[in-house]
């Protein structure tokens, strides 16, 4: 049906309450196909398809809502619908719902849901934005060692509606230490009597709640795995992080560092959603900052102000020089930027990426200058042609180098390494190329007029 | 193991043979860590270690090697090992292999390997660079739709070893055509006397092999599934994705996207194993074509050399004014190309979307022009305050549209869009600022000398 299916259709299915038709949409489709159809309704026609599908059903399609429609229908619901419906909802993206709630509503709605799913809530709730323990769920699957394979498949097959995976299961001790995990495809593919003992497999990659949740989904992308153990100091399982909330991970970390690699603030609710006033601020701060920092460029004008005039056809040349430095001080900035973000390169081999880079510099800077000295010859003689020629040379080299080292310094200092690119390194290349660029030329000229 | 495990310890295991230890590691760590240990070994260490574990196991480490080490175990493998070992790959993963070899290699191999892989390989080779038939495997389960519950369980068992993944199951009729889908949760779940055709979901979400592979990532991401089929136009199946291979997808993309956006080529091997003249290669065309487009910002500068001149003080601010352009032009296309990469916008709602950015630009304008007045004014009295102020308000109101406007631009003309950010947007910048501020000087020069 989806492909053929329209929106106004849909309407006119609930204006019509036509059952057979709506309970199709509900049953057939894919949980974010619908979500998608009700973006386009209003909070109570997207309740009246909901209620078309049983209770579990309506809870896979709760979490693909956008955040304002998710607002919408929760003041449209009714705390004992919506909790029943909490209830239902695997155990991340409910609590990602309530965090995004007000308090008043996420007060009422908690004594109406059932004490283990709530103390669950409370549990998952407590850990710190970022870190694994806030993408992690508590509905996963475990088995103990002793059981026999066919055993532990029946087991699964009771638990499984409430579990948001059961292709990955992990063995657990009395204590609920984690000792071993096992594949549903393992299992289906074991004698019905081997004991799950000596079918697992006793080495298990897992997690440590309180690591960075861009570090998790690093390793979930690294082990191509569909899910990760997460396990408190004593090794005892807290959760699993799954595939699908990693790719998101891994997406949001992505756009933060676009954004903050062109000096914008991170936009916490996206891009669409953001208002005027919200990006504004999201912006000045950073371009008030470099105003500062420019302030050193015009220092160095005006320090050189009587050679500029004494020598305006230099003012010629100073976009190029300038922009140029900035350019390949933004390159070099994000290529480490990049090289770290995904782990290709470490902190520590600096030094050896450093002496590479320079010889990168090196070759790119002579192109320039040759160049650089042919337009300066052709527009004010070979002297020109020189001033602008080394300049240029020092200029590429030197930016370059500031471009490979910023990144780590960031590092180093805790801060997040993309903010160097472009904008920070365009201003700090500016400085240092009008320097470069006049000590130059003073230098030359005062040199020249000795010779001459 | 793994943990206590170090690497000299694995060497003197191989050196002395010592059998239990080494099946041990072959069997117990997960294929990403062994593959990570051997980076560490030579070729022939590496082949005692993996003759340790079974064909399927050795198979399944092969992937996870790095492209260099891939190199040097075929070399030392005899084709008639590599052989096997190809046969007992995941499909897709040793045609990735196979493109890496060199045309001799490949043609020593193909004959030697059993008919119908061979015939698989060659089908999964033909397609393009790029697209998702280039990272579809073949290794997938199919159902036919009378099957019943426990039949189709007991089939599975049996396929199981030779297939990426049988969670996902896909239906298809007498001619291959993909009918259904069900996953081994719900068949697990089922009663074992239902037959599949009453178990399956008949809205499949499939992709076209010829679609671009960054499609493909972003649709498993938006579904949260762990792979997608793949259908030809008739719709039959060809192959399966899985989200393994999209998240690289995803990774390589944005690592390409990054890169752009600071004017380098993208780098086919990573930053860690480009070499030095590869990467000058990959950074200088896009240094030496901006030298050009500098000319036009140089061009600005000759024809009010003499307002230059005759004002020097104006030199000052130059950097300030035209570095503020940049960093706003390269803050608004830097959003524009992210919230386009993502989808949250789309190329329709340029309109809208310039609009909004206007009111953006005209707040951020406006206070950046009142820092730009006083910091004129204490430099150089009202009147450069006045002149410097204006400027920076026509600078960052255009600066901003143009980066509004360029990534869509882009985009229209079928390029990428994220060339948009950084490099090129300031140094168009640089020109117009240029332009501004000295057409805004000249005038309020002129209007002021006859007002006085």
């Amino acid at each position: 049906v989806a492909n053929s299916l329209l929106l106004p259709e849909i309407r006119q299915m609930i204006s019509e309450n036509d059952r057979q038709g709506l309970s199709q949409i509900m049953n057939e489709l894919h949980p974010a196909s619908i979500a998608e159809f009700a973006e386009g309704l209003d909070a109570e026609e997207v309740w009246t398809l909901l209620s078309h599908g049983s209770i579990p059903r309506q809870a896979e399609v709760f979490p693909f809502f956008s955040q304002e429609k998710e607002r919408e229908l929760i003041e449209g619901a009714g705390n004992f619908r919506m909790s029943k419906l909490l209830e239902a909802m695997p155990h991340d993206d409910r609590v990602d719902l309530l965090k995004r709630c007000d308090q008043d509503t996420v007060d009422e709605l908690l004594p109406l849901i059932a004490k283990a799913d709530r103390e669950d809530i409370r549990r998952l709730y407590s850990y710190p934005e970022q870190s694994v323990g806030s993408v992690m769920t508590s509905d996963y699957a475990t088995l103990p060692e002793e059981i026999r394979a066919q055993d532990a498949i029946s087991h699964l097959r009771q638990v499984a509606p409430h579990r948001e995976t059961i292709y990955y299961i992990y063995v657990i001790d009395d204590e609920r230490r984690l000792i071993g995990f096992i594949s549903l495809q393992g299992l289906i593919l074991a004698k019905p009597d081997v004991a799950v003992r000596d079918l697992m497999r006793s080495e298990v990659i897992s997690l440590r709640a309180e690591l960075d949740q861009e570090e998790a989904a690093r390793m979930l992308a690294k082990f191509d795995l569909i899910a990760l153990p997460v396990v408190d100091n004593q090794n005892r399982i807290l959760g699993i992080v799954t595939h699908d909330d990693l790719v998101d991970v891994l997406e949001q970390e992505v756009t933060e560092d676009f954004h903050l690699s062109a000096a914008v603030g991170p936009l916490t609710e996206g891009y669409r959603r953001s208002s005027i006033w919200y990006l504004y601020r999201k912006r000045v701060s950073w371009l008030v900052i470099l105003v500062f920092v420019n302030l050193v460029s015009s220092g160095v004008i005006a320090a050189f102000e009587e050679t500029l005039q004494a020598a305006i056809a230099l003012a010629f040349f100073l976009p190029l020089l300038i922009d140029s430095g900035g350019n390949t001080g933004s390159q070099a900035a994000t290529l480490i930027v990049r090289a770290l973000a995904t782990n290709e390169i470490q902190l520590s081999t600096w030094a050896k990426i450093l002496g590479r880079e320079f010889l990168v510099g090196l070759l790119l800077g002579l192109t320039m200058a040759g160049a650089s000295f042919l337009l300066g010859t052709a527009r004010g003689g070979v002297e020109v042609g020189l001033i602008v020629g080394l300049s240029m040379l020092c200029i590429v080299v030197f930016t370059n180098l500031i471009g490979v080292l910023l990144p780590f310094i960031l590092t180093r200092l805790r801060m997040d390494p993309a903010v160097a690119s472009s904008p920070l390194i365009t201003t700090i290349a500016d400085a240092s190329g009008l320097f470069l660029y006049f000590s130059i030329a003073t230098w030359i000229i005062t040199g020249w007029g000795k010779i001459g």
